[in-house]
């Protein structure tokens, strides 16, 4: 098969772009404001060798509505750069079928892309609309805005380290958290529900820590957490006094992280009853800078590692 | 450096995006339809480890404003995804210096991306601007149509003979061909020019050959080409007959190729002259379907590989 060949088999559909796959570029058009984001997943940085192709051409897709999600934007757009070793039709047949079906349960078109030959690395560009004054920006975190984290924290981190041996969890632990690590589940729901709720929300891909600090930095202000309130699953719960770095600074998450002003916290908690997605108040943005972590005795916690960055 | 830090010091700049590098997403509004396109520059497929960095910034952006030049687009945003081993701090200057400078040359804002440890991989993902009544798409030939060729043909390819020793050439004529693949110059100001001139055109990235029977395939129409009258360099002239492959199946030229009818072969020609850029009439569009190459004598020759396709 020559790149022609997989793209017209494995990764053109009909889409209502004004032109999809196949010309130089894809035309759209949208009367609101545009928002773009790309994320790229290296074999052996992001995923290992062999890992299942459906799982990655999903997560691949999901890493990236993450950031759609975070910015309370509508996906809409989305063009793949795939580097192949080779052109195995049984990985591009599983890789496909991954990420064609998590676009359409999105509502995401491809409409364009690029396909080489190389180590393997998949890089998505995703599009998507939303209206700018209701952005959920970095910068949008107030004092006295409550923190609110989405699902639980945790267990990619744990997946990770069982996989590098440095816990063992039972086969269902390891079931459980390797599902968190390799299928994460975009919250693009909550993002777009939170809009005119909240002006500010992160995704947690580099870990809580990192990523809050993000908004921190962005919106000059301080946050106080309650480690006891970071959300955990069953399996997480066990580790919680062993394996806080797992909470604090795990990467893969993919929950959202956002701030909204007590007033709403009703409205939250709505949301998150309609979604069917737990919502947990964590901490409080204050006026200053830096984050502090409390916890149960109220006592600063030391924070090493805030979370994964490349190159550190 | 962490690859934060990477960011912040080698690809921020301000931009006039609603909101550019720093965030989730970065977001932009346009009245006009939008034009996207990616491509991936993947070392030991694109390019060679060693390379200088300088110019592969400025040809990791160059590749992908030639797909807007080739869609009749103006370049707006970029977003660039880069997969890096190390964090060489003279490579990432080097880099940036060169993908910048080819950004605020042609008016484009870096306004995101993604920056990740991993075999050297350069992914851009370009955004532009264009009146959809007016771009030029590659079904938009028609029969009458006279075809058209940007610059000279064959001097990468010739570039890449010499590479890997399959010719020799003079050390006056290396540096002119490794310039042309090293440094290929995107024909956005021309792709603008053609607007309501022609309707039809594609970058010639794979091979003459291989490029125009995309263009016949989606407009299904036949074409007609002298091969006499495929632009060539002073270089190339001297190799015409001896690797003619070079000018009809070599790849990198990132010319246009573009058709218009003969009522506007005139104003063709003004735009040429206007913009300093030789543009030659190569061929005719038929109806029928299929890529004829005539030589001098009127003979079709025999064209092997229409150009370069990964995995064939």
């Amino acid at each position: 098969m020559t790149e022609f060949e997989i793209i017209a088999h494995y990764f053109t559909r009909p889409s209502d772009a004004l032109l999809g796959v196949g010309d130089d570029c894809a035309l759209f058009s949208s009367k609101k404001t545009i928002a773009v984001s790309t994320d790229m997943l290296v074999e052996k940085t992001h995923f290992f060798p062999g890992d299942d192709p459906f799982l990655l051409g999903r997560k691949s897709l999901s890493v990236n509505l993450s950031d759609m999600a975070a910015m309370g934007a509508r996906p809409r757009y989305a063009l793949l750069a795939i580097s192949l070793p080779v052109a195995d039709e049984a990985w591009l047949q599983a890789f496909s079928k991954g990420f064609m079906a998590q676009a359409e349960r999105y509502g995401v078109a491809l409409i364009g892309g690029d396909t080489t030959r190389g180590p393997l690395a998949v890089c998505v560009h995703i599009i998507g609309e939303l209206d700018a004054e209701l952005a959920l920006r970095r910068d949008g975190a107030k004092p006295g805005d409550e923190i609110w984290v989405s699902g639980h924290l945790g267990d990619a981190a744990l997946a990770l380290a069982h996989l590098n041996d440095e816990i063992r969890l039972t086969d269902e632990e390891a079931e459980f958290c390797l599902g968190a690590l390799h299928d994460p589940v975009p919250r693009v729901e909550l993002g777009l529900a939170l809009s005119g709720i909240s002006r500010c929300a992160i995704d947690i891909s580099d870990g809580f820590c990192a990523d809050l600090s993000h908004i921190l930095e962005k919106s000059i202000v301080a946050a106080v957490v309650e480690y006891a309130a970071l959300p955990c699953s069953e399996t997480m719960e066990k580790y919680r006094s062993t394996r806080a770095s797992a909470i604090l600074s795990g990467g893969d998450d993919y929950e959202l992280c956002f701030t909204a002003s007590p007033e709403k916290s009703n409205d939250v908690r709505s949301i998150g009853e309609r979604l069917g997605i737990r919502l947990s108040k964590v901490g409080k943005i204050r006026e200053g800078s830096g984050l502090v972590v409390l916890d149960e005795a109220g006592r600063e916690m030391k924070i090493g590692n805030k979370g994964y960055a490349h190159f550190s």
